[in-house]
């Protein structure tokens, strides 16, 4: 008998077209009822691996089981970002017409390497990074491109910082041998800034942190003498990176006296705005970006807090030709006259192959539109408020830092135990809180003490869900009381 | 009359059920029938820039209508990746399985930062990459991480290379003021190579390109002596990248002998297999890794040639306690005894936020099941040895390079012309083929000549589409002749 042919070409559409149908309702029930799931996961390290065969299956598997393997085996050990009782890090979203944009996206593909490998995702790039800088108050004649994540876009930025320092000539030569490069970020600023020296061979001695004042924010007159003090000591500052809003406290570096210390210094500005910078879509709150308009580059993350899923990170820069410059391996010879309308974003960054990611965050900002948007982060701002009032009127927590934005942090006090056994049983309070899985914070440490977090970001938190975090934590530090 | 409340939420999902079962019913139709738009769209630069509102929505738009736009302003003016008729640069495929994989990966939006920020994505992601380590026939014992792209994971894999280097402690240090660096490549490797080195602040410098034999395959004689001369002239000698398919022919370098070389001279050894590499799941393919199990890391795309979208990367390494040193931010008393089962991915690269990547590998995986995998991928290394058959049979044409997987490198002749206008005329019939919107060919140089390349590798592709580009390219030479 003779064999029969081996399967080839894509699975039956018909099957596709089915079950594609079924998840799809099955997404809305998700995300309807996200907050049905623990938001923290009861899973140990190994189960979920234990419960997965260790090699792969010879043959064909029916999607129908492979989909109810993802109910069965991976929804139980995943952390639900969607929930709305998700209060860590920085809360964020997946909405509707994302996950729609990103089914698409798959679909069609598209690799926008080049301007001709996929010219509409290429210039609905080119557009949507537009419609963003008029929502943020930008100034006109900025590009931008999107990277994955902040720490890319960082360390896009510090590439282009790098070449920017006359005579270095780093793509050329590389480091090795030259004089060393520093750069200046606050002690508050993101461990990207420190990764993304490393990578570039400026080495973590390379990053200077700078004292904080005691709202959080980087010290300018402490900017000023450290590049000073370093120039002395044969250093040659390159580039600061200020932060609007950072990841412990949210605090909002005082960007135009940074500003003037940079111009004055030749320094590159980088700012990492890749939570805060979403807040300036909302008109009240543009004061986030004060300054900004004078920063050589500045990273916001859509992926973060404008309700589009990961990966999405936006990197503007007044000058592209020096990002060009640090990254592209192309010859001169082969730009060509359209690249203003229509540039080959391989050139701006480390990645070759890109994703079609514009399409989400256009969906999203049509869908919602911009006034949409902002009344969503300005209800966040209020929910953090409201939460932060709670917590200053209750005399068994204190309120230990700023709140410009959505994110409060705080303590619960316990009078008369010393500041360790403090710190020891607030981070009690935060596991008990964390195991309910009916909300999920994080901690920081501000001045050597345990700090709670409390992040409102996720699209789906309502007031009700702050009230319960609210509400599990009293309980949780009554009883450790 | 009071203002009605701001719209606050997701958008409502009975909308977004709706529109999504409409949309499964247009990617269905869309990838049976891609071979129905032109491959290569007919638009101008700036074309769809101009169909596009100038300013943002202010405020909310129906779905029906984003997605109606989608069709009518960006489907006419995108690369059709999923084209059967797309044989340029690599062809790829997005199939069924991962599609549905991307739209539920972007629906939880789960962040494998951490193990405990989805726990479930980091062990499938664990779990997958032994999969297909084991599919590859490669060693037991190989750490894997996903990246976006392999030009992501090559500045990841040589960044520990770079950690590697006795006594240089570049992470804390970095290169300013230390012995200039050199790595390898062949004169064929991939830029993202170049631009590797450039980002590491090795400069272009420190990249030496070695010369290759006949069949573009690096020489390790030629290797060997470099690294002598440069050891001699004050170069610290530290990393080889070596190829397993390059981009221009798919050449293999002999990997075992480079091997060698490398353990002489303690390189680091990595290899680029970002197309070549997923061949091995066919085991009468699989001396396309022949060495590999000597390599410190090796880079395979299975964006590439293993039926899933971009982006979707995978590193493997034989030593991620170096890979960890390079670029983990965590103080060591933070890590966790867990970490084999349960690693953090973000202290493997660059990026902190990870989108669940692992999920599409998986579904397709199983989907199509080892065997149907390696079916595929026979079938484009027949489709493409027929298409070498036709053009080795008609003397109006020429083979240039040797065939080893699923790319042909070739020329139409045109008798009794200069090299120059032969070249010319080559690729004015690469433009005439890809004008008809019915196939895409890229073209390379070898040897300072123009030639034309024809690359099998999506799943749609059939023996017709091969038959068609190449009566496409017989008629386009024969109007030149």
């Amino acid at each position: 008998m003779p064999r029969p042919p081996d399967p080839l070409g894509d699975i039956d559409l018909e099957v596709f077209r089915e079950e594609g149908r079924r998840l799809v309702d099955w997404v809305a029930r998700y995300l309807a009822g996200a907050e049905g799931y623990p938001v923290l996961p009861r899973v140990r390290p190994g189960e979920v691996k234990a419960s997965l065969p260790a090699s792969p299956p010879r043959g064909p598997e029916p999607l129908r089981d492979i989909l109810e393997d993802v109910e069965r085996l991976i929804l139980p050990g995943l952390t639900h970002w969607n929930h709305p009782g998700f209060f860590a890090y920085f809360a964020n979203s997946s909405t509707a017409p994302a996950i729609l944009a990103e089914m698409l996206a798959a679909a069609l593909n598209a690799n926008g390497m080049l301007w001709k490998t996929a010219p509409a995702a290429t210039e609905l790039e080119v557009v949507v990074l537009d419609w963003l800088r008029q929502m943020l108050g930008l100034p006109a004649g900025l590009f931008g491109v999107i990277q994955d994540t902040a720490s890319t876009s960082t360390l896009v930025a510090l590439a282009a910082a790098r070449e920017a320092v006359p005579g270095l000539e780093a793509r050329r030569r590389g480091l090795s041998g030259q004089a060393r490069l520093r750069m200046y970020a606050s002690e508050h600023a993101h461990s990207s800034v420190d990764k993304a020296g490393i990578v570039l061979g400026i080495g973590q001695e390379g990053l200077r942190h700078i004292p904080v004042d005691a709202q959080y924010r980087m010290s300018p007159a402490a900017l000023k003498a450290a590049v000073a003090e370093d120039r002395a000591a044969g250093w040659i500052p390159f580039a600061v990176v200020a932060t609007a809003g950072t990841t412990s406290t949210t605090s909002i570096d005082p960007v135009p006296a940074l500003a003037d210390v940079c111009a004055r210094e030749g320094l590159w500005l980088h700012v990492d705005a890749a939570y805060g910078g979403s807040a300036a879509v909302e008109p009240s709150l543009r004061f986030v970006l004060d300054g900004c308009d004078r920063a050589d580059s500045l990273v916001l993350n859509p992926h973060k807090w404008l309700f589009v899923p990961v990966d999405l990170s936006v990197l503007y820069t007044r000058k592209p030709e020096v990002l060009r410059a640090a990254f592209s391996v192309v010859p001169d010879y082969l730009r060509t006259a359209e690249e203003a309308v229509a540039p080959n974003f391989m050139d701006y960054g480390v990645s070759l192959g890109r994703r079609f990611r514009a399409l989400k965050l256009w969906m999203v900002m049509r869908a919602f539109g911009q006034e949409g948007l902002a009344s969503r982060i300005r209800e966040h701002v209020r929910l953090a408020g409201v939460f932060r009032s709670w917590v200053e009127a209750d005399p068994a927590f204190e309120v230990v830092a700023p709140s410009p934005l959505s994110v409060v942090c705080f303590r619960a006090r316990f009078a008369g135990v010393p500041a360790e056994e403090e710190d020891r049983r607030n981070q009690g309070v935060m596991d008990a809180v964390n195991a309910t899985g009916e909300a999920y914070l994080s901690h920081t440490r501000l001045d050597g003490r345990t700090v709670l977090r409390l992040a409102v970001g996720n699209i789906r938190t309502e007031e009700r869900h702050v009230r319960r975090a609210w509400d599990l934590l009293r309980e949780a530090a009554a009883s450790r009381r």
